[in-house]
Formats: C-alpha cells, structure tokens, sequence
C-alpha cells in the first residue's frame, strides 16, 4: 500500500469540496492531481479555502478532467447524473457525494427529484453508509456516499431496526437540527449572517429529499423535519420512537453495542455525569465520528435516540474517503484520524 | 386608571426579575417600589442589569418588604410557597413566577417536585396563560404564571385541542429547543461560553417538569423532550401530531384564527415568501409575543406545528405582566408593545 | 403637539429602513404613510421586517412619492444626491441617512467618494449629531445624520476635544468593532453565516470613508482600523489616546460629564463592579443610548476610551429620529424610550 | 527516533491540559503515560474532554507524580513555580505553560504578579516562542511556553524590530480580541452563556500581565489593550504602529518574509482576493499556525499590523509541543499537522 493512489476533486469550491481536499491533503495513499472549479479557474485552492494556503495546487476548469485512479465529485444534485460518462473516461472509480446515484430506482427519482439523466448507472452504484454496507464496498467502481441528515438519522436508528425493536413501529418522528454549511457556499438572503444568526427555523418542515434515502434503507416510514440553527458544522437527530412494547435500558445497550461495538467511528453517548452526556455536533467538528445515545421514556413508552455528526466530515467528505478507503481495500481510518477539540464553539 | 398601583419585585436579581423591573419601568400603571436580592443588597439594579442603569433603586433584603398593591415573586421553584403568608401580608395581589402555585394539589407536586409547603394556597392559585384565562382573571389574588417551556407548547397546540382535531390522539410529540436564559443568572461548567456555545444538547430527553403543566392544561398526553440550541432568549417547539384522520390546511388556518383572531400577543406565520415563513424565537425577543404555525404533512397523516416565543417574556414576566393587567382592568398590552427588532442575532 | 406629523420612509425595506418603520410604529407625533422599495413593491412591510407582522402597510415604487410633512431617506450612498429635488418636492423636512450630505465641501466628496451631483444642497445640510449640533437642529429642513462608525468615535472622543485634553495631539489611534448588520441586506459570500460567524475581520485596515466625517467634526487626525466581529447590531471603538501631559482619572469624569451629563441618551460606564463595567454593544442593542467610558493607563501616559451603541439606532435611524424630534420641536426622546434588554445575546 | 518518550501531563483537566493530551495523542514520538487533574480524580480524560472519549487514560491525583522524559504542567500561574522540584524529581525535561517562569527576573515577578517561589530556576528556564528562540532550545531543561496575547503581539511586530522599522519608535498601540477559552473551564457570571455571548468587552483595558513578556522579549514599549470577543479559541491582535520615515509595502513584505520564509507554522495574509484577506482566528482554530499580515495608511505614516492564532494551540499547547519538538530533536512538526478547517464558525 505504498503506491500513492491518485484522485481528481471536481467541485472543489464548494464547502464539501474544500473538505475532500483537506482531508486527502493528509492522506497517507491518495495524491489529489487536480481540483476543478469553473468560478475559481487558475486561483490556488488556498484563495478560497484557507486552511489550505500552503498548496500549490489551482483550480482547473472541469471540462478537462486529468486521469486518476480516483474520482470524487462534490457537485450539486444533478451535475454527476449528466457527466457519469466523462467521469469513468477519467478515472477507473468514481465517488459521487450528491444525491444522483443514493436511490435505487427511476421511480424514486421522478418522486423525489426531478427524474434521472442516466438511469443505467444505478445499479452499478453501490449506497454508501460504510457501517451498513462495508461487505459491498470492496472493488465497488461507483460510490454513493449518503446524504448528511440521511445519515445522521440511519446511524441513529439501524441498530433498533436491526435489534427488531422497530418491527411493527408504523411512524418515526424525526426532528433534525442542522448547521448553516448544509446550505453550501455563497447563499442567497436567508443565509447572510444577519438573517441566519441565532435561528430556530424550520427550513424543512416536510418533504425533505433525504427521507427518500432513510425510507429506503431502514424499510421503515418516517415523519421528518429539519430545522436550521446557529452553528456551522453539524447534523443532530432527535428520533422519537413509540415501540410496540416496553423498552429496557439494557436492552438498548445491546442493541447498539452489538452493531457498532467494533466501528472506528461510533461512539455512545448515553447519560453519565459530565457536561456531554448526550451526542452533541460540536464535539465531532472535524471528525468523521457519528455519536449516538438514547433515553428511555418510562411514562409513555417512548425511546429517545439522539444521534450527531459533522455534516461536511461523517455526513459528505469523511464518510465518502472512509467508503474508499475500504472499497480500495486502504486501511480504514487513512485520513480520518482527527478527534476533535474541545472546547469549541459552534464550528 | 390614572391611580399608580404600586408593586414589589422579590427575586429582581435575576434574568427574570429583571425583565420584570424592565417591563414595570415602563409601565404606565405600575410603580415598583422595592426590589429584593440578598445577594446585592444596597447595589442600583443598574449595576446587576445593565439596561437600567438610570435607575436609582437599589436591591432591598427580601426580609423587610415593602407594602404595595402588587407583588412579583420571580424567585426560584420551592421559595415563594415558603413565603407565600409574607408576601400576602405585604400586598393584596401576588404574582409567582415560579412553578409553586401553578399545578392544582398536592399529589402532582409530589409526583413532579419535591411535595408543597403551602397545599391551601392552590385552590386560591389562577394558573394564567391569559389566552386561556381571560376570564378567570379578573380579580384573581394569587396568580401562577406559567412556565415557559409549558407557554410554548400549549400556545401551539391549544386550538387544535379545541376544535376537536387532537380528540382520539394518544400521544403527541414535544421536540424544544430553548436559550441559556432558561439557566438562570450564574450557572455551573454547562452553561459557561466555552461549553454552552454552538450547542444542540439534549438537556432534557425525557421528564421535563412543565410536562405537568401541559397536561394539566390540555388534557392530552406529551412526549417531551427540550435541547438546549445556541441563543440566550427563545424557546420554540416543533410539535409533531398524528390525528386519527387527514386534515387539510384550510381546517388549520380556521382553528388557529378561531382561537387567536383576537388576541394582541398572538401571531400566526404558516408558510409564505421571504426568509420568516415559520415562527422563529429571535423575531420576537424583548416581546411579549408568541407566534404559531403549522405545515400538512400529506405522505404520513402528520401535522407539524411550530410555536416560538421569548422565554423571559411571553415565557415569564411579559405573559405575568399581561395577567396582572387583566386581573386589575388595565389595558391589556400596557407596558408590553415593543414590537421587537429586525434583524437580530441570538437575543 | 397633539397633531400627528406624516413621513415618508424611501428606501424602507432594508436594514436602516426597516428600523425607521419600527420606532416611527411607536411614535407618538409621527405617522409613517409611505414606505417606498421597488424590490418588494406592494408586499407588506412585515414580509421584510417580521417584526412589523401587525402593519397593514405596503411597499410602494419610490417614483411616486406621497407628499408628507417628513420625509426618510434611508438609501445606499449616492441615491439621496440624484433625488434630493424629488425628496423636497414631496416633503417639507428631509432627512438623510446616507453619506451624502454629511460632509461640507465637494473636495471632500471628490476626495473620499466619487464627487458629489448636488454640491448646492450641501450648504443647506446640517450635520446631525444631536449631541454636538442640538442648537443648529430647529428648523432644519436638510438633516444629514451621521454614519454609525463616525458616531461612535466621535462621541467617545468629543469630551476630550471640548476640555482641551486633546490639544497639541497629533494623532489617535481608533480601533473598531462592529456587527454584521453594518453590511445592510443581503450580502454576498463574506456576508454568507458560514463564513461570517465567529470572526475577527479586518474588512476596513485604513482609509474607511467615516474618517472624514470624524475629522471635520473633531478637526483632529485619526487612525482608523475597522474590523468585523460575530453580532448582527452593534459598534464599539476602542481609541488609544496619548494625550502631551499625564492626565487623572478625575479630569475625565470631570470632561465628560461637563458634556454629556443632560444627555438624554448618552451613558458613562468606567470601571466599578459586576460583569458590565465599560461600554459594550450588546447592552444597548435597540435602544438609542451610546455609552462610554476611558481608562488611564499611567505606564504610558496614555487614554483608553471605549465608546459603544447599536449602530442601526444610535448609529443610524435612531440618531436620525432624535435629530428629527429636535428639528420639529417634539420632545426629543419620543418614540426612543426602549430600554434594551438584558441579558441578550449577539444581537 | 523511533523510540517512544513518555510524558506526564499536569493540570490535565483544564483546557489546556485537555489540549496538550490531544496533541499527544496523536504525537508520534510521545506517549502520555499519566494526566493529573484533582478535581476528576480517576475519572477517565474523556468524561472531561469529550474528544477524547476512546482513550482508556484516567486522571491521578497530582500528589504522586510519575516519572517520565517529560513533563508538561497546565496549571494556572503560581502553581508550577511551588511545584517545581516535584516536577524534576519526576523527569528531565519540564514543560511549563504557565506564566512561572517565562520572565528573567524576581523584579519582573514582583511588578507584574506576586514575587516568585523557586526564583533559582529563573535563570534555568528558556522562555519559548520556537520562531524567536529556535537556537536555544535543544538540550533545554525548563521550557517556557509564551503567554497566548504574547505570543501573537511578538509574533506580529517581530519582523518589524529585526527590520529596524521600529527604532526610535516609543510606543506601538496593540488592540487584541480574544475568544472565551481564555478564561478556563469553569468561570464566573461574566462567563456565563447569557453574560459572555455577542459580546465586546474591554476586559484589559490597561496592565495586561502578557505586556511584560512583550516588552522583556521586543525591548519595546506597548499600549496594550485586550477585548472579550464572541469566539471561543483566538486571539488577534492589531497593532497600530507609527514609524519615523514613511515605509513602502515592499519593505514590509521583504521584512516579515525574511523572518518567517522557511517557518512551518507562520503564513502571511497581507490584502489579496477573497474573503479571507488578513489573518483571521478562525481560520487557525485547531491548528499550530499563526498568520500575519500589515497594511500602510499613506494619510497618517501608520501601519496595520495584524496576527491571528489559536490561543489554546499555537498561542499555549501547541507552541509548547513546538518547543519540544525542537528541544529533543524531534521532527518539528510532529503531532501539529492538522491544517484547521473551512468554513469553520465561532470555534
């Protein structure tokens, strides 16, 4: 594995782009060869991105893409769909971290989007939460990485689903709570400082295109509603669940320590003493970790399920190098190892 | 009603005894005439609360109070059922702030605090949201302001428990986020800046107190659960209802404008153009507003109703000032008009 | 002075606007019948500005204004100038919140904007810092209100001109801070809350256009640094002064309260007790008070003066009202009572 | 250098400490064999730290010190210089990150804090900004780390008195911002969320202890006034300086590139495209950099200068690793990689 491996970056302006290069900038076995960015052509990556100043590398128009081992693309919803084609030319693996290839079908498309460009490349795509599907990685050729609040909520809920304490569970609520980088880079009214400072506001109140991706693949129905707030990194999902009968505390212990005993990148967080006791975004800025924890509602039969993570890092760009690391059979954790600090604000 | 009444605030070193002396300074029928805190004894209330430097009063021993008509206690939970003959020997009317007089007997203090020191007080006690009220307030001796996480879910889902549409739901779902002014002046290692910044922490998963209230008020069970979000004023909750069959917008604009058509602090935003299209905290702080809403969620049957409101307001002092004017035949919004500010950050 | 006076607001859909309709909402001699913006013509006021949800008033296009007794300019830098006759052929009084009649000459415009189109009117303007021009405000029918930076600089620094103490001073140091609001609606990517949040910006390192209100007003050179830091409203300076001799603590409580102890609105905060100890913005967010305070620092012989206020209401509309009720004879403090809140955030 | 050294880390409890045992863990060449923290006393380093959650490390009680090649103390000012001979007893080579011994004399210690303890080890002790004393270190037995508000004004103005720039220069005003971290975990009311949030604080108006370290190391006089700002790690400093002779751009860019050209943790933002124009905290959060960067003001022969760091990393923890590094001939970088994230908010 001393072989650098190397990788292109399209969409590298964009804020999970930047994350995809930072990340990789520190990467034991992948060298990115180029980053494209039609806005940003002929200016170091650095102008835009300024952690990354000391880096000699410029933006590229897209339309001449290098040849790698690697492609990552960081483009919004429906930019993949329509340059698939352009992107196996280039590279022999593809990651996509949009939406275009998550779902499995046309039909989920037509419903949830706007239909699909390229329909026959949905079967070779292989989903990509790496805790569920790590089995299908290895020698996938194109990744789709999930989405952020997807994730967040899939990771939170799996090992119930699993532990078949959701079985006969009609309805999850959802209630998500998300950063302002999910609205990506530049913004119209909404996102200026002034306007989006101290908010709780429902942005999404229902109809959020992820739940596509969550109904898919827990097969389970959920009631979701994602509401913006002051921070800049993080996604948190609060998951009210009403099991058909009653829950112990034990129980739920093993059901989330028998699925994620041995993750790299989960934690548990339920209860004890402390100032975070629960998942908590801000603690996970940085890091490709998910945090998960529970509480059990004696009086009405309810589980809370608490699950957070960085929306750029485990729910974009972190989670998409972790799928490759194993697809490409790279120790898992290359590139991945920040902790996170504390204290932080709202990163 | 050109007579000043005149008015004593015990507790006044605090967030909400603050706000209680901001509001009474304006007021056009109110004087206060002392304001307790051990703590400050001798100091201007300026020198505590910085927006009322031009003040001369200072903080008085809660031991030797004041005659007056009117009495605030904005004082801790389990202190003015200790005090309450003392506060009715030195005034005809008492308004508490705390949770000591709002529930109806004795069990559910035992059930939900640590039992109560004055049980004959609570047949005396009128638990005031004056949008349900109104009527019971006029002449009232002993009012109970309720408590700002109980205020904002109740606002919310009052009308529909009124037309009917939660008859048959079993179980609602209660998400809050709320500010660190709901921690009180002072605070411990949670709610310092570093700790306390950026935050979506789940401070209350299950057992919150003023779920004792709601269910009180509504006769409906809740399924509670309050982060802590990063702002210092607000609390807004998201409340997730599945009634027993479809319901169509139209119906919910009827049963919210029936309820609330006429009330001068309520405010409803559902939807619509521009960036506030639901009820957000930060619109209204330093207001005794609370504005409600709601979005159909067609695919599951699921109404999702936001409510929001300034937690030391609407939450506390405003919503027990608005009681007192009602209780005495004042105007009802007198010395709580600030229409609040635009754009402001995390009030 | 029961009469009502009526005020067209041009320009009233953004920041400075939207403020003016707030506190005009509340006055009690003034009646808003025109609030002009071609964006957002025929929507209500509160579509922009939630916090005047209750208005029935709609936008008009700023081509047809209605004849009033006042009229608001709060337009960007250079409208006010190409509209000035339009201005005064609706309305007796006019009053400009941009730069555009503030300094005296056409050089200075030529100097510090791009010229000025016209240079007749700029004689008939009366610069208006109610605090040092309140004699020459009465009858004024061009009232040009100082710019946000200027004002808080000027105010921090004018006792010390007044006494003398700045005499045979070359040079002062003044060091900025203020909230993202400053950048007015909308914004483009460095306004974006990602990357606008948790800053500290230098945006203007020198040549910031308010020093040449500063230095016609003070007649004293100043070193002017502006940087932007993480609230929405608020301006703080800081100015480092060298005065030839030492100077006491006495001589600068003596200075400033000489000038500013009738002030309605200006508030002295130098040391002592408790958390608020000198000026600070956020204490005075929506209220029309500048407070400042100094320190002597005896190792170098040097002042430290510290100046704060919210630069959309002392800053701007606030000031602008003040000078208006001066100019009409009203009592000056109508409609700008609101004491600020406390505690508050970053608001 | 493959052999691992150990190290014992007091004072692990705080945020410095928590910082230190980040980097450590990470470190390639250094293993942390024990943290002390009275307070925690076996409770594990995550339970405090949150980032640090997988690590098996409890707390020890500081009395029984193990022996180790290195010992770092993160202790407030005062206790390391009483400790001093248990902290040799227990290794070679001590790493203070507090003020104890960072000044050359008793009589520093007496104007600016309470005397001294162990005034015998003054004479032993280097003080360490690694950029300043980089031929110093190796083989050093008591490293002092700077101060975090001296160690970004020193870095700042550095090139300009090895230039000359500042000969004749009698004093440099330096305005500096700094985040909540600052003040430890824990802290008072003015701590607090509510108290310490969107603020602008003067919290050093004058007599900065950090100013001794300035001018002991710069032999150069300082105006030195320090200001709470809404972040949580940072610190920036603006100094506002007047040379003798104007000075070109030119010149200052050659000054500061010579200094720092082959530095690995300084960066140069001086003007340029973007957003992110001149040094800026958050930027740096996380990281071992310090940026700086200058503008020239023609009108009055000042220049801007300004410098941005973490203070818990490149201005205390990270900078002291620095040392270390240098020190015991390790790679410099080792452990201090991380290249900060974007965009990042309030961190």
């Amino acid at each position: 594995m001393s072989d650098e491996l190397t990788a292109v970056v399209v969409g590298g302006s964009g804020f999970t782009g930047g994350e995809l290069l930072r990340i990789l900038s520190e990467h034991p076995h992948i060298e990115v060869v180029q980053a494209t960015s039609r806005q940003y052509e002929n200016r170091t990556i650095g102008s835009v991105h300024p952690n990354l100043r000391d880096s000699e590398l410029r933006f590229q128009d897209p339309s001449d893409l290098a040849s790698a081992d690697l492609l990552f693309a960081a483009t919004p919803h429906g930019v993949s769909m329509g340059q698939i084609d352009a992107f196996f030319d280039a590279a022999d693996t593809v990651v996509d971290l949009s939406a275009d290839f998550r779902l499995e079908t046309v039909d989920q498309y037509e419903e949830w989007y706007d239909g699909h460009d390229s329909p026959a490349y949905l079967d070779r795509a292989q989903y990509a939460l790496p805790e569920l599907y790590r089995e299908e990685l290895p020698g996938a050729e194109l990744i789709a990485s999930g989405g952020c609040n997807a994730t967040v909520t899939i990771l939170g809920l799996y090992p119930l689903v699993e532990s078949g304490l959701l079985d006969n569970v009609e309805n999850v609520v959802v209630d998500v709570k998300v950063g302002s980088s999910e609205g990506g880079a530049g913004g119209g009214a909404a996102s200026s400082h002034p306007e989006r400072s101290g908010i709780v506001r429902p942005y999404a109140p229902t109809g959020h295109r992820h739940v596509a991706e969550i109904e898919q693949t827990l097969d389970l129905s959920v009631a979701f509603t994602a509401h913006a707030v002051d921070m800049i990194r993080g996604a948190a999902a609060t998951c009210h669940v009403f099991p058909g009968q009653p829950v112990r505390t034990k129980e739920l212990w093993s059901a989330y320590r028998d699925v994620y005993e041995d993750e790299p990148f989960m934690g548990l967080a339920a209860g004890g003493r402390g100032v975070y006791r629960y998942p908590e975004p801000k603690v996970l800025a940085g890091t490709n970790r998910c945090d998960v924890g529970f509480e059990v509602d004696p009086s009405n039969r309810r589980l809370v399920v608490f699950s957070a993570l960085d929306n750029m890092m485990k729910g974009a760009a972190g989670q998409a190098v972790h799928a490759t690391n194993i697809a490409l059979g790279l120790e898992e954790t290359a590139g991945l190892e920040f902790p996170g600090m504390h204290p932080v604000g709202a990163p």
